[in-house]
């Protein structure tokens, strides 16, 4: 049934599994240092897993309830296909299962990368970024495994693509459930072992960052990997899926539009996008390789090694592209969708290099708020709340373009649903090179892992400042990779939007509700197979314009959601935070001889009580997310849904890239201070900066990011419950522009109105 | 041609100039104290004039601008009406008359409530509130009689009632310039002048708040007159005219929907909402007198007796505008409609009661707040923002349910246009309170001035005791002003957001296009007279729906530029506030003897200083808040236009919420610290919230404010030009359903994919 040329689908993930587990093995060849360093790196890998173990065991409760819900949803309510809860669980799975092997690499790498450091600088950056390469393959791996694996099973059970593209889609939910609790329970972990190392430790204490003295260094430590590694994982693993199987969902809506449900093209638009992530996996491949064979050279070198392994990647992914989609689609539009792909690649680009602009010390607006420490805390505070709101302006426009271009290119102002599809493979081809960026961004945290080791171990100084240029080269790219994380979230929220329309197609249809009859202008009904409906249908039949105040509502409740989900992760970070500064306060006066190191601290309690809080913290936020667009969509149906969604999205991603970017300035003003700018290190302005750091560390570590995951989420969550709300909210939502007949109440006010123009008369 | 009922409109608004001028001259008449008293309000009155002259001077310009540009678009590019220029002008005369004698009554008012409140606490209160009558007053009846004199006299023009409706609607652009530059202006005026009397004169030379030492005290009290008075004053008048113009404007569509063009029912459809605005009028005067004849009692009774005001005269209004819309609308809506009135007034008092709890003191979000200054600044910070955006939910779910209420009881889901008009009529019912209202608001900032002139009068503690008794009253009335200034705000946009599309239709017949051809879903042509096109029809025609992705953009790029427009007003205060620092700093420096009182400070540069700092700063986020919707209406056409002020004013809702509520609660959680809790005053949890309070300054006085115009002035600039989008933006957005006839493009896909398949079925 598929073209022969899907395969490289598979054939793609299982090559980035096979050289996953080469980097893997030779990774683990890689000299782990001494005693010291081990017993660190062990201590840091058994919180790692304490707290994924713990995390899983929710998750699990999670997906059981969930599973229970859908089962019921499926065989009692009738509307869910019945093999959805299954896929739900599959996918969640196979996201779990990258963030395990993603942790088990990144927890190993730490003081192999330590010890590598200590030999060379290059051999450091070579164990960090193979780490990271792992990581990435990985992800990308079982994502394209997992789905290309379930695409032909379900195409040998015979079930027909429309069928299969919208339980694919379904199942995205797993990846995105597990996605919100990693993001935001690994955000509030990292965060509260942060800020209750520092605070006590550094503030109070006066100890330097990651000293074995401190109680919460290991939990700071395992934060690091938690946040930045397995949630920025499965956060992009999200996106991955989720953007290529909303485009497939889409590209059957094209195909059923133009030429007829039963048309030889429908598998290829739907396995295109399949076909472009393959071969992405394959470029990615070499693309790391290409990093990882430059040998001796400095660190500028090593920072361009890296950026060619992804523009090496990009345009190598670029020209495959073209032959791809020139081989697979039909002739008119296959250039323009390839356009779109290309336009997708360049702004994932763009944002990232407008991310560095807005966070990196390097430019005025960093450097300004530093400035404004002269001034105190305060006006540190304003000034960078500023640069965050201003810092939305770029994204915001090249987004916008990015979706005109990828849109109109494609044919969307001839045929909408191909539009669509045109902005579903610009996010597939951002999300192409993700094989080898997301190694770029996994390299971060871990070489700051590494720094943590060798300080903890106490090696020399030397060391120690390799370290440091790692980890320096790990924020460059870091600035590059959210950027990333955040536009190719909006993208494929984009393409979720309107895959959510097959799903309701998919709901009427199982509902029983063949004909969709569409009031038109002239007041006549007209009867569309649901079908064949397009999307344009769509809109008319559930009313999805401005002037219905469901939409309205919707747009106004997204937007709101999207500030009090900000405000409980932030407070959820407080919370979790104090927990942490009462058990360090707490060891540093019932233990005695810590501070002289003659006892030990007591790490595991605080990766207990990290991950206690993160549990216990995340389940308003997450409820949130969840429930909105279900209770949203059974009072307001699907115009209203559709509007949370816009809100949502509009509202989410400027209130992401403003509170990630406010992040980043502050805490980049404050390493600038302490270069021995302005005063430097302990001067007044250094204390404002310090002010304007701590703002931001759950700006950027906690909240921004998973408001990345909350755009999507109720996305994916509507998705689901589509069915549910197509059958248990009014189906057609009556506002009518009635022509040629009039309606009751028309007529009763006429009637009226002829009564009471009578009596003036009279009078 | 007007009905005989219509004449309340006039008669309410005379009444309430009369009124004013009464309770103007009894004001007048009072003992103005001392001659330090006079000498000081004195000198507040010259720099509140020398201020208001200078933002005159800016407007006029802008006015000039603004006259010759929409004359080119009416005479040259034959897009406008002509009189729309000078409506345009004449209703910017009005809003800056009523600024002018608003400010010309707090000056004076100011000493006089210091020398009566020195008398009895009672009497202070009767002056000041007297006060903010005669400015509650003025607004609504400078309003009224400009609406209903200009609508008597275009009427005797034998103009028709649609055209009436629409050019009356334009000219309240003039209000909305007004609005922007009084609260942008005075927002950054204010805050310049409080930060730098703060920074230098308490923080680094110590001398209490008001004191006469200070060169920036002065101009510190004309900014609670320009930010506060005036601000608040223009905003209010702009959404009272623009809320009655744009519930006229979808009369007018509803009446022609229902009845046709030339229905004797549309005369009384319009002029409605002139009439509950004119009973309105007539009861804020009895409320107004209800407060002012209590005598001689406490403070909780003289709060008590405010609120009996309010209250009194909403219940009063609810009576009367039964009657109204019972006599003036077809008795199956009528009922339907008042009761949408009715939710509005119900609407306000809400969000003003969720508004206290939000930053009062006496409540546990602003104490956690001041908790929070236990572990520092960085928290207090943090914990006041999650209290701000997570205080967005309560107004949102009232505005939401506000909005379906009304527009389902008002019978919108049969007929849209009558939904509409519904909730045009839910924003005239908050606002018809607006005379008593406005009093309890402006109330507040005289209390303020009064304490001012007080301390620099060095009057006895006992009468600062009293003068604080009532700016505590004032703060609590605050409150309920600034729920209700963004509750009226997001009311009326969302009615301005409706009659929009009336300006779309009146530029169409304009433009020479009377017949609009909406392409159907089963592919056939629909052709309908635009003048009788329903606005599910300009939905249809224009696309705005979610899958046009012109629309898709506007929703993005509304959500950007408030988050821009936000940055660009908090850096502007931040300069404009450096500016005076460097100036008190100067003066302490330079001019000998300010210290111990042996020379003046030079009040009146401060004053030039804080004035031209504002006239500097507005610029740059106006030209943003006027030229984004006309860039966007000319890239992305009408849909464009109306995701832009879709996404504007669901975001703009929420951040200005925000941004008021976590400045209101930053400012309380420092009172409360300061009475005493938590360590009290020079406590380091005092310093903390000082911090905080810091940074709520631009929040709730300049740019949370600010964005209540901006989600306006968007929609009227829309409206202005929507003539010019119209004429030169592609008229027919071609996103069709095609079905009967295929389009060539679709022909040529055919065409090779057949070829194509022969292809692959010959290999």
């Amino acid at each position: 049934m598929v073209p022969t040329v899907w395969f490289i689908a598979p054939i793609g993930a299982i090559a980035a599994l096979i050289f996953a587990f080469i980097l893997f093995k030779s990774i683990k060849k890689q000299n782990p240092g001494n005693e010291l360093m081990q017993k660190i790196a062990l201590n840091v890998r058994k919180g790692a897993f304490a707290y994924l173990r713990q995390q899983y065991k929710g998750v699990l409760l999670f997906f059981i309830i969930a599973f229970v819900v859908f089962n019921f949803m499926a065989w009692v309510l009738n509307v869910l296909h019945p093999l959805i809860p299954w896929a739900f669980v599959i996918g969640g799975f196979f996201s779990g299962l990258a963030g395990f092997i993603g942790m088990n690499t990144a927890t190993l790498a730490s003081n192999r990368t330590a010890q590598a450091a200590s030999e060379s600088l290059n051999k450091g950056l070579k164990v960090a970024f193979r780490a990271g390469g792992v990581i990435g393959l990985v992800v990308v791996g079982l994502a394209l495994f997992d789905l290309s694996t379930r695409f032909y099973i379900l195409g040998l059970l015979e079930i027909d693509l429309k069928t299969i593209t919208t339980i694919m889609l379904s199942s995205c939910m797993g990846a995105s459930t597990q996605a919100l609790f990693a993001r935001l329970g690994g955000g509030i972990y990292t965060k509260a072992a942060d800020v209750g190392a520092d605070l006590v430790g550094k503030v109070e204490t006066g100890i330097p960052e990651d000293d074995p003295r401190n109680p919460a260094t290991i939990a700071d430590n395992v934060g690091d990997n938690v946040g930045d590694v397995a949630g920025m994982g499965a956060d992009l693993y999200e996106s991955y899926v989720g953007s290529i199987m909303a485009t497939a969902a889409l590209g059957m809506a094209a195909v059923t539009q133009i030429f007829g449900l039963n048309s030889e093209w429908a598998i290829k638009f739907v396995t295109a996008p399949m076909v472009l992530a393959g071969v992405g996996a394959l470029l990615s491949i070499i693309g790391i390789y290409l990093v990882s064979t430059k040998e001796d050279a400095g660190i500028k070198d090593l920072l361009r090694a890296l950026n060619r392994g992804v523009f090496g990647s990009s345009i190598l992914i670029a020209i495959v592209a073209f032959f791809v989609t020139r081989y697979m689609l039909p002739a008119p539009y296959s250039f323009g969708i390839f356009l779109a792909g290309i336009i997708g690649l360049l702004a994932g680009i763009l944002i990232g290099h407008f991310t560095e602009h807005a966070t990196s010390a390097a430019y005025a607006p960093t450097r300004g708020i530093a400035k404004q420490g002269q001034y105190g805390a305060a006006t540190v505070i304003i000034d960078g709340l500023a640069v965050g709101m201003k810092s939305t302006a770029a994204p915001v426009i090249i987004i916008g373009i990015g979706i005109l271009a990828a849109f109109s290119l494609s044919g969307g102002f001839t045929i909408p649903a191909l539009g669509l599809y045109g902005i579903g493979f610009g996010a597939v081809g951002m999300l192409s090179t993700l094989g080898v960026t997301l190694a770029m961004d996994a390299f971060g945290p871990i070489a700051d892992n590494a720094g943590g080791n060798a300080e903890m171990a106490k090696l020399s100084a030397e060391v120690r400042k390799s370290t440091d240029a790692l980890d320096s080269v790990g924020n460059t790219t870091a600035a590059t990779g959210k950027g990333f994380a955040i536009g190719s979230a909006a993208l494929t929220a984009m393409a979720l939007l309107a895959a959510y329309l097959e799903e309701v197609r998919s709901g009427l249809i199982f509902a029983g509700d063949k004909v969709m009859n569409i009031l038109m202008a002239n007041g006549e009904i007209f009867a569309v197979e649901t079908s064949k409906a397009t999307i344009t249908d769509f809109m008319n039949y559930y009313n999805v314009n401005l002037m219905n105040p469901k939409f309205l509502i919707g747009v106004f409740v997204g937007a709101m959601v999207t500030f009090v989900f900000a405000a409980l992760t932030m407070k959820a970070v407080g919370r979790a935070a104090g927990d942490m500064v009462a058990e360090v306060r707490r060891q540093f006066k019932e233990i005695p001889g810590i501070m002289d190191g003659k006892n030990e601290p007591d790490y595991a309690r605080c990766v207990h009580i990290s991950t206690v809080g993160a549990q216990r913290e995340m389940v308003a936020p997450a409820l949130l997310g969840i429930l909105t667009p279900v209770v949203i969509g059974l009072l307001m149906g699907v115009a209203g849904v559709l509007g949370l969604l816009a809100g949502g999205l509009s509202t989410g991603f400027a209130l992401a890239i403003m509170m990630n970017n406010a992040g980043g300035a502050w805490d980049n003003a404050k390493k600038y201070v302490e270069t021995g700018q302005l005063g430097g290190k302990g001067s007044d302005v250094h204390k404002a900066t310090v002010v304007g750091d701590t703002v931001g560390d759950p700006f950027k570590d906690t909240s921004g990011p998973s408001i990345n995951i909350l755009i999507k989420l109720m996305s994916m969550v509507s998705i689901v419950f589509a069915g549910l709300i197509v059958a248990y909210s009014p189906a057609i939502e009556a506002i009518y522009s009635s022509r040629s007949e009039k309606t009751e109440m028309q007529q009763v006010i006429e009637h009226d109105s002829t009564e009471i123009q009578t009596q003036e008369n009279e009078l």
